[in-house]
C-alpha cells in the first residue's frame, strides 16, 4: 500500500521575526512526504538539481519515502525565499527561482502505479493532468486528491477545472474556494466545486482549522490546535494534506474501505500535522515525531471539541490510543 | 431568577449591499435581551430618548424583558449608522449620535438586585464599574460577565482592567484579546486576562466560532454554524452573549450550580444565537424564534463537530447498561 505524491521539492530561505535559515528542505511534496510517511509508504514524484544535498535525500529515504520518482537533473533545485511579518500570518515572497522545476515532466516509475492514493500537490494543473493520465490504467487506485493555489485559479482556470472533475477530494484554502467560485458564502462555493464531481471538499482555514463538505450534503468542522507559539507556518497546508491522506491510507489498509467517520477523523489528523509543522522551523518538527505524539494530540482534540456525553469521551480517547498503537 | 444587563439601547441605520433599513431597534443590550430572554427573565438597564418608538418597548416587554430599568428621558435615543462592504465581514460606521446616552447614569431598580447573573455589555468601563458597585450587596449574584471593545482598550485601559478584575467571565473579540494583551498568541493573551481574576475567557471569532479558556488551564473550541447566506451580522456578538449567558442562567435554575460542561454547551448556544441573528436584518430573526429551533440547531452542532460520536453512542449504551446493573 502506498500514496503517490507529485509536487515541488525545493530549497527554502525562510525569514521570520525570530530567525532566518537558508537552503532548508522545502516544497509541498517534501512536507507532504515527511508527514504522510508517518502513516504509509510515500512514492515521491518530483525533480531536483544536482545541487540538492544528499543529506535531504537520505532524510526522505529514512522515513518510508520512495525516491525513485524524484528526478535529479543537471541544474539548480527550485529555490524559494519568504519573509514573515510580525504576526506570522502574512508573508512576502522574496524570490522564486524555478531552476530545474521549470522544465519538470513528471514520470511515474512502474511500481508507483500500485499505490491506492494519488495526491496532486500544488503544481500547474497541466502537470496534475499529466500524472492522472499516467495512472489511468492503475486498478489499485482508490482515491485521487488535489491541492492548488490562487495563481492557477487566476491563470489556469480551465485546466484546473478539468483536474477537479477527475479527482475524488479537493483540498483548498478558504480564500481560494471563494476566489474559484466567486461567491462569499463558503457553503455555496463548496457546492460549486462539488458539482464538478469530487466526493469531498476540504477547506483549509489555517489557524482557524478546517471544514469538510461532502457531495452528499454532509458537513463537518474542526477548529485548529491552540498553539502556544507559532515558529514557522511554512508548509502547514502541505503537512495538513499529509496527515489527512496519510490517515485515510491507514484506514484503507485497516478496513478496506472509507466511511464518513474516516474522513472526519482524517480532518483531525490534518489539523494535528499542520499544528506540529508550525512548532519548529521548516521541516524540523518532523524529526523524531512519533505516532504516539500524534495519538496524544488526537486525544486532546477529542477533549477540546466534544461537548456531549463527556463521561464516554474519556473512554473514547483511551480506545483511540489503543487503535493507533496497533500496527 | 433573572439576568440583569446594562448596555446601549439604540436606533440603527443599517446598510448592506442588499438592503437598507433605518431606525430599527439596535444596541448591545437590545440584542442581548431579545436572545437571553429565550432562556430566562432579563432585567434591562439602559436609557432611551422620548423619540424611542413605543412598539419597540412593547416588543421587549412581550419577551420576558423587564424594562423598569430602562430610563426614558427627554432627548434623542442613541442613533448609529453603519454600511457593510460586499463580503459583509467589514463595515464602516456612518455616524454615531450618542443623544441621551452621553449622560447615561445606570440605576438598578431594587428588585433587579435579586438577579443571579449580571452582564455588563459593551459600554464605558466606568459605567460597568458603577453597576458592579450597585450589586455589591446582592447575595443572589452568582456570575458577573463583561463585554468590551477596541475603543475602551485603547482609551480606558486602566478602568477596563479594574472591571476585568471584578468579573467571573470576560467575553471579547479575537482581535481585542490580542490588542489588550499585546501578543499574537491567543493562548498567551488569554492567560494575560485570566491572571487578572476571571474564571473564564470567551474569545469570539465571528464566522470562525468561539474559544473558551479557563483559569484552570482548560480549553474548548467550537466552530461557527455554516450559514448559507449572511444577511446582516449586526448584533451577532451581543446575541452570542445572550445565548451564552441565557443558557448558563437556565442551567443555574435547573442544577443550582455550573460545571465545565455547562460552559462548553453555553458556548454552543452562543454560536447558535449568533448564527440566527445573521439570518435576517437587525433583530428581525428573533421574531418567532423558538426553543425548539435552538434545540434543532444544537443537534446539528453535535453532528458536525463530534468525530468520536459513533464510539460515544456505542459506549454510552454499554455504560448505561452497566450503570443500571450496578446499584
Amino acid at each position: 500500500m502506498a500514496i503517490t505524491v507529485v509536487g515541488s521539492v525545493a530549497l527554502d530561505r525562510i525569514e521570520t521575526p525570530f530567525a532566518t535559515q537558508d537552503r532548508v528542505l522545502g516544497g509541498a511534496a517534501s512536507y507532504f512526504a515527511l508527514t504522510a510517511s508517518l502513516y504509509d509508504t510515500v512514492n515521491l514524484v518530483g525533480v531536483v538539481g544536482t545541487d540538492f544535498p544528499e543529506s535531504y535525500l537520505e532524510e526522505l529515504k529514512a522515513r518510508r519515502v520512495d525516491t525513485e520518482g524524484l528526478q535529479v537533473v543537471p541544474g539548480k533545485t527550485f529555490y524559494w525565499g519568504g519573509r514573515y511579518h510580525l504576526d506570522l500570518n502574512t508573508r512576502d515572497t522574496l524570490f522564486t527561482e524555478l531552476g530545474v522545476f521549470a522544465d519538470f515532466h513528471p514520470t511515474l516509475p512502474e511500481r508507483y502505479r500500485d499505490a491506492e492514493i494519488v495526491f496532486l500537490a500544488n503544481i500547474q494543473p497541466q502537470l496534475q493532468l499529466d500524472v492522472l493520465r499516467q495512472t489511468t490504467n492503475s486498478p489499485s487506485i482508490r482515491l485521487r486528491a488535489l491541492d492548488t493555489m490562487n495563481l492557477w485559479i487566476a491563470n489556469e482556470r480551465e485546466a484546473l477545472t478539468e483536474v477537479m472533475r477527475q479527482v475524488d477530494v479537493v483540498l483548498i484554502a478558504e480564500d481560494e474556494v471563494r476566489q474559484y467560485a466567486g461567491v462569499p458564502s463558503l457553503r455555496t462555493a463548496a457546492r460549486h466545486i462539488l458539482d464538478l464531481g469530487p466526493k469531498m471538499l476540504v477547506v483549509k482555514q489555517g489557524s482557524y482549522g478546517a471544514l469538510l463538505f461532502g457531495a452528499d450534503g454532509s458537513f463537518f468542522a474542526a477548529p485548529a490546535y491552540p498553539l502556544e507559539e507559532v515558529h514557522d507556518p511554512t508548509g502547514a497546508g502541505d503537512a495538513f494534506a499529509g496527515g489527512f491522506l496519510g490517515y485515510l491510507a491507514q484506514r484503507l489498509r485497516e478496513a478496506g474501505s472509507l466511511g464518513a467517520q474516516d474522513y472526519r477523523r482524517a480532518l483531525i489528523h490534518g489539523n494535528i500535522l499542520g499544528s506540529f509543522t508550525c512548532e519548529d522551523f521548516g521541516c524540523q518538527r518532523f524529526h523524531g515525531l512519533t505516532p504516539e505524539a500524534i495519538t496524544a494530540r488526537y486525544g486532546e482534540f477529542v477533549h477540546f471539541t466534544h461537548f456531549e456525553q463527556a463521561w464516554v469521551v474519556a473512554y473514547a480517547t483511551e480506545m483511540a490510543t489503543r487503535e493507533t498503537l496497533q500496527p
